[in-house]
């Protein structure tokens, strides 16, 4: 490699990008900076992360202002997509005739939350969300049926996907996982529209202005349902939520020390109603999934980039300094940025960051002891001493190593935040991830829960 | 390189396609099929080119009926967009308060004809199209003003753009060309709504739609023109036109063959009126841009992809069998695939393919007389004879020597279709892109025309 | 896609070139094509195609002498480099005490034929030839045992590659097709040496400097070979050779117009013996595999880039003026670049093309017919008048339809070269590709004949 | 994005490495894996970071021994290639004709100490190391002339480059910067050996067996030197040497805090003689080129990687358990990676991490106090405890804010290591990088010194 101005750093974002560019043009440096910024907020396509690089000879030449038009600099309106009236026709047709229809939200409805709300009285449809727009609908609206979610996907006769994109976690929109159904799909972006499975129809349009106009068009009729079928999923869920309340998680593990699980139940009991939740970690998200709940929630996504549990939080403290944050770590992600507490105290961050340090990359270990003969190799830690570091660096800190200890350490971290709360915890309490594998991608990709329906959709051995 | 199946082929076409892939899943083939079609057609952005290449393994496998859903079967509409309320209020009021508005059309206005006169008609605004929208507008539509499009372009208040970037042809909307605009844009592809210039307001839906919904809401109330500019245009524009129709083409060049412009008078002289023409070549496009007149064009395009003369002409004569196809060739580019005059006689495409047979790369022949020490190299050809050729192919092949000869043989080639006219014309015949250069390039890409304003205004020695 | 300036044409070429790179600093260009031209031809790892290219702007900049140091004009010799002594040692090693040894030739031994004869006396092994180094080796050398190809590899104890990749022609150097040997690699680019297979030892350094330094090391002492082997299969490939001589190609297909076959007897009866044979096409070139003998030959190489025939006779008859040139072509091939007959006239380029004009693209017509159900698209072509369109451009032509005639028409052809023979063949003779089926890609990639011994290898059912 | 197994890892990395694949096959993961090996350490060209990649499903199968040839799995001894005769005596010849001869060494050189210095007193040239092959000759041999090294460099008539690239280090070779020079390039890899200047000879072989050929090729006849230039050079740099030892380096900066370059005298008083040094940081870079010296010695290197302050240094010290190794790293950098001290820990690395704690990424501070119109963003920290942090973490750690008590820090912590001696540093010492300004890239790419001279040869302004 050649020095740093040398690096092709355009070549290494872009495939991580929208768009990924090098504005060498002094006097275009601000229309360049309009465009990253209007593709990042989706004036282009799908939003998302944008890359632009400003040479230092940019970065060092002064423009004269009479060269940079005002529309370059004015504040643009979010796009708004009104829906096509054939279309909105076509949809209702397709709603009406439907016995078993079932909503499913993703990142392209997250700010419709009440229009899907509105849709869903009028249509009385079946709802999932989706990890990306979780919190959506209220939990105990009676459409939700999260705990009966492979059900309600293989008996639905009409699947109406809102700003999600058919991908793993929903089977590609395969047969094998949606046998009886049609799609109509709505998104204002066509990368959440026309994957995997097309919609009849599929409305290229506002989330929330579609569904506005299809809960106007259906009025009082929206057709006639299969209320056995929607009744028994309404009560399935009501069933297993509950079973879910009663049962206390377990306090230990095998060896004595903290199970993960124990620290979700004092988190509950400790925070304030609209508190953010952040996760982070390998085996410290399969348990999250379960156990971790919240309004608003943050976590690695799919990209599974470990190490953002510090600076997400940080961030979210430092834009919402009314709201509590409690950020949730495996003590492998944790390492990652946790050096950046000395950035919460620098900036008066009020976070609190959860270790659960069972001194292990522990799916990995796991995965060594069980798949490949038991030879441990860099996936052990120590159980370092993360509370002394964070009060090395002016934060809060404190260890935990009794269960019941939990919400009173939890309590004073709020208190005293930016606070590491150490909690030791059991290698020996195995994740759903972990055992199911970490990473595996069976030949079609879908996951393990979908892939036995599709191999015996095709006809394969599984 | 490897054999044949290890070359990248995906590689070398994702630069000049919207999409380029490889369908290596058998029982998804259909699937990516449909995508490329969809990506193709506009379905997810921009429509243009897409590649999709399947392995031999994947064509020779046969995949059982069951696993094809019909969604990826079925034909799908043309996405339709209705524009939002409030951004038509901001357009009508934009509209209303412009002194001087001027039109501009391309690629995205293509379907929109009827709309965009509409709107013309309604809004009392000038209208220039483009080179990827010429007809769309009739020439003598009291709107249109492009003989004097330069004047428009630097006098307009209120630039509307219809479906058109603002590239190079536009002077990328700088304010060196357009001093004194504000921008409304109108696309129904974000490529073509926020490049260079931002619009205010920016519509992104159907440009048929929001014309039909602007020329609405504007009603009996348009706004006060400045008639001043629009009749001074006008009159301006009508009176070069008519100097045009009064001025004959030049019949010889400097050595005694044929001009080439004296190709297209003949062309006018003895075409129907809704013939097709097409034009392939670098002087040829330059002398074609102004000598040859259809509503139905086809070129090279921005691209400048030589050698599109004869398919184009094909493909033509195959999907509009009832229409004259009219092909005006330079000889260099002919050359790149006269070979499928064979096609169009297996085919039977009763096209009219002209040669303008003047022996020479002649625009790269002039510059390297000109511009680099008069050393010509590689850019002589012979005057072939291109009509042999057609009847050894076993098409009508005539060759013209003299001007007066041009309109007889045009007519006998119509005839008796696919014909070659090989016309001998003039080296000494200089267009204006080989007076500028082929491919100059200035520092800022846009065009010369616009270049010395774009310098001017950035201060700087032209 | 934007105008013409806008194409990233390194982008499309770096995937198929060796290098591909935009000068942009005027008084750099001259380094940089130093740079370009130092890489094609192999100072920095494999030769071949590089790609690079000058903005206009930096064309038409004039830069002053003293900008540009000597050595950057300067002549460079070729790279020369002498093997390792301690490698050579081992290699010797290895030689003495093989008992099979086998040594194949490939596209870096092109220079080195007089040192690879020495060697194949000193070292008495047996030799084999590729495509990319034809005609090495006189075809009665006693090595020679090109006959009994599959034989020798697979029971060879030492493979002694000389430039040659191990690549899909010769099994990937898969135990499967080798399964005794070890290798002895030798070659001056890297790609050559270390590919599949490691060489025990590999020597990277000039392959006639190793060979000699080969043979010299060995001395009169090459080690004990194993007699019955090497006899064995001599004498096989002997009679095999003989038998192919005394029969006769056949001279008609089961349509009665003339085999392909016919065309190489009629050639090997009227050319010098230092022609040149170039041959372009897919059947075409299946048949000029067993048919075509040439010291020097051409084709359209592994990566099947048809259309060649035209343009590579042209080029060896200008570089080679005083040797006959004949260059096969299929008819599909041939339209591709039918129109360089007018480059040849132009030029002089005395070549005869002989064009296999059997009116179809005769692999995948056959495939269509065998494989997908015998439905024929966009296969077929017409016996189109070659020969006119030759004399229509001024060249020799002629059409033969009997087999008697070709000998004589080949004869006229060279004496009134350019000229082209236009054959009428039948579309009857099925050549051994398309058999095989045209560009079928077996799971890992190897061709037909070694695959099955490769499925045999991994215990898969074939 | 997609999820992880989507996400493209080989286009991310291509950029930044010699080679990046994914193995697919699993019976080929030990070739591929052969190969990436091979790469990396120079088989194929200058070695260096490959990357590849081996998904979970390959991961996870077993492949039978008898499928994977001895090949792959045998180590391989490391290239070595001898110099052509020929470009020996040409060689030879350059040298003798040479009055002021130069030897440059780089990358390319690191393990041919022992023949540079042969060759150096054979030769009777004077020498300059480079940062990449620092300690290469040792610092009081009479060739070493670098602390004149820009007089050198524009007086040598020959120029002679071992294993190094002309970059930007060395004005990319231009006459500029080395207006009288001819050049002798020598490298085992081509990219050091034809980059920017064509070497008359160029010799592609190992270094070591080239200067010795050249050695003994010279024998007792090197040429006739230009003594006054030789001497004069060495008499001037001995004499800043000496200066340079006898001023001692500044103890405070103007706020009253320790100067960076104390920190360099207290480790030259401490350390034993083979002790490993490692530098990390911007300015902090900038001070240790001229206050940190070692026999053996890592940095960020051109690439600019902040961060590897640490790293590095617990590498070093497993792999040298018996040396010590001492890390100098700005408080900035040291946020990336100052975690791993629990690495550290963990594996025991015996390695002492001082930081130069200025509370500031200073070189960017000092550019926005002086460039930017004095708005500080982001670029000031706090004087974190680090020392607490280290100690919280299990490693020794000692804080300390007089220059006096350097050197007992110091000599504790590597009695104590892991370490880390936490300094509390001036903002007000401004490097020379922070002067010029970081990563300021003039037009063509030379650093400022060389900037001027290049300027001037072209007849620009500076």
């Amino acid at each position: 490699m050649g020095p740093l101005q040398d690096i092709p750093h355009v070549d290494i974002l872009a495939p991580v990008t929208r768009y990924a560019r090098t504005a060498r043009v002094p006097d275009q440096a601000i229309r360049e900076l309009d465009e990253a910024i209007a593709r990042a907020t989706g004036d282009a396509g799908e939003p998302g992360p944008t890359y632009i690089e400003f040479p230092t000879d940019v970065l060092r030449t002064t423009v004269t202002a009479n060269l940079i038009p005002q529309d370059w600099i004015t504040a643009k309106p979010a796009r708004r997509n009104i829906p096509y009236d054939a279309l909105v026709a076509d949809a209702v047709a397709a709603i009406r005739s439907a016995k078993r229809p079932l909503v499913v939200s993703g990142r392209g409805a997250r700010k419709a939350g009440d229009a899907v709300v509105r849709f869903l009285d009028t249509a009385d449809a079946l709802y999932l969300d989706t990890q990306e727009s979780r919190g959506l609908v209220p939990s105990d609206h009676k459409a939700v049926v999260g705990a009966v979610r492979a059900a309600a996907m293989s008996q639905a006769d009409l699947v109406i996907t809102l700003g999600r994109k058919l991908d793993y976690q929903l089977g590609f929109g395969s047969p094998a996982v949606f046998p009886d159904a049609r799609f109509l799909r709505i998104a204002d972006t066509a990368s959440e529209l026309i994957d995997n499975r097309r919609g009849a129809p599929e409305i290229l349009a506002s989330v929330d202005l579609t569904l506005d106009a299809l809960s106007k068009a259906l009025g009082n009729n929206a057709g006639q349902r299969d209320a056995g079928w929607l009744n028994g999923l309404r009560d399935k869920h009501q069933e297993r939520i509950a079973k879910g309340k009663t049962t206390p998680a377990p306090q230990f593990g095998a060896d004595g020390n903290i199970h993960p699980l124990a620290i979700f139940d004092a988190i509950r009991n400790s925070v304030a109603e609209d508190y953010i939740a952040i996760a982070d970690g390998g085996d410290l998200l399969s348990f999250a999934r379960v156990g971790l709940e919240a309004g608003t929630y943050l976590d690695a996504g799919a990209f599974g980039c470990l190490g953002i549990g510090v600076p997400f939080a940080v961030a979210a403290s430092l834009a919402f300094p009314d709201r509590q944050v409690v950020s949730v770590n495996g003590d492998g992600a944790f390492g990652f940025n946790a050096m950046e507490i000395d950035t919460a105290v620098r900036h008066g961050a009020k976070a609190v960051f959860i270790v659960s340090n069972n001194a292990a990359w522990n799916i990995e270990r796991y995965d060594q002891e069980v798949n490949y003969g038991g030879r441990i190799v860099g996936t052990t830690l120590r159980h370092s001493d993360y509370a002394a570091m964070a009060r090395a660096l002016g934060a809060h800190g404190e260890r935990v190593e009794n269960p019941g200890d939990l919400e009173g350490a939890i309590q004073r971290g709020l208190k005293n935040a930016p606070a590491v709360i150490d909690v030791i915890t059991s290698q020996d309490a195995v994740s759903s991830d972990a055992q199911k594998g970490l990473g595996f991608v069976p030949d079609y990709q879908p996951l393990i829960a979908w892939d036995e329906a599709e191999r015996k959709r095709r006809g394969e051995r599984s």
